[in-house]
């Protein structure tokens, strides 16, 4: 028990957390087929991942698996959705309305994640003024007055690569907290911000890489 | 030379791969800027990766580096866009046109970096025989005829989870060679499929985790 609430306040390391949504996946699979409980084994099975690091990874959110019959399935869905954030909703503005930021605006899938996106901003005047998906799109001139407003504490960053540090600089200075960085440009921050790199382009370079062997 | 043709012949490392599309950004930033050439310390400078971990990455693609001046901008664009197969048109066929997979298909900025979706396959009747972003919906029924007609290397798969893994078992059963599987299920897949996973989910998870502590 000690030991568990240990590894709690442990930094979850980030291929555990990689990893986590697989598992609460196969609970998502095994509760539409009815199960009650999930095995280690079988979640190894269909991850084709060790069941003894499935167990460890599990180690670090509060869930104790019963020997023989495993984890419990709603309990598993529950504790994995609060503990990847999934649960709660995240609100968020995006940078960009281009071609990726336009998808992504209409990707409501994002908001069952918990993902919410609140506003977009662009310079744009075709696209000002106009909503995606309900989504109001701002001048970028606004983006100072919507947080005074309403501050969100996420940054979708979608411009093109010669604006990526700038308007991250940007957001930084007006207090976004996490930057969701979908271009492919290494951006600059200070140590206390999060980024979180989504390069679409480097995995089909990987892709395409690895299909001509 | 003759180093440098052997280590061409390497299976470069994935996390080289990963990497150079951010040189190439880098690359695109200087061009937009008018310069002729760039150093390794500048793209340090920029990608905040050290300038011999640069170098080292670069030695996997054919281009050498001037004492003092750096790599000329022009051929360092050209080679990195050939080497991650940017420049080339891979096509594809869509799987599942839900939220995620319809935003897919309306990002024409995968085609700016060699992915060309040729088709999307779906059952829902309100979908199938319209078009989105010029690109055709079929019946899911039809893929096989498809794939006699007109044989493409890519699948991606944006299908509810439940069928992710009997999806991926069609296409490879038809022929794909390469599976972008953008569902948060780890599909199992014989060993010569290519597969690339992107969640967006576990990004949104370790991002979540991270903005919490």
């Amino acid at each position: 028990m000690t030991e568990n609430h240990e590894k709690q306040t442990d930094r979850i390391p980030e291929p555990t957390l990689r990893r986590l949504p697989w598992y609460l996946s196969c609970a998502q699979l095994m509760k539409a087929q009815g199960e009650l409980y999930v095995s280690s084994t079988q979640m190894s099975r269909q991850t084709n991942i060790d069941a003894s690091q499935i167990a460890k990874d599990l180690s670090y959110v509060s869930i104790a698996g019963r020997t023989r019959v495993g984890y419990e399935v709603d309990r598993l869905l529950q504790v994995l959705e609060d503990f990847l954030g999934f649960a709660a909703l995240h609100r968020a503005f995006l940078f960009g309305v281009g071609s990726l930021g336009g998808a992504l605006l209409r990707d409501s899938g994002l908001q069952q994640f918990g993902l919410k996106i609140v506003g977009a901003f662009d310079v744009n005047p075709r696209l000002v003024g106009t909503c995606i998906n309900d989504i109001p799109i701002y001048h970028s001139d606004e983006f100072e007055r919507q947080m005074q407003l309403d501050p969100v504490p996420i940054g979708v960053l979608t411009v093109p690569i010669r604006l990526s540090q700038s308007v991250a600089d940007l957001l930084v200075a007006e207090g976004i907290k996490a930057i969701w960085n979908f271009t492919p440009i290494r951006i600059r921050v200070p140590e206390h911000i999060v980024v979180q790199n989504t390069s679409l382009y480097a995995h089909l370079a990987v892709m395409f890489n690895r299909l001509k062997e």
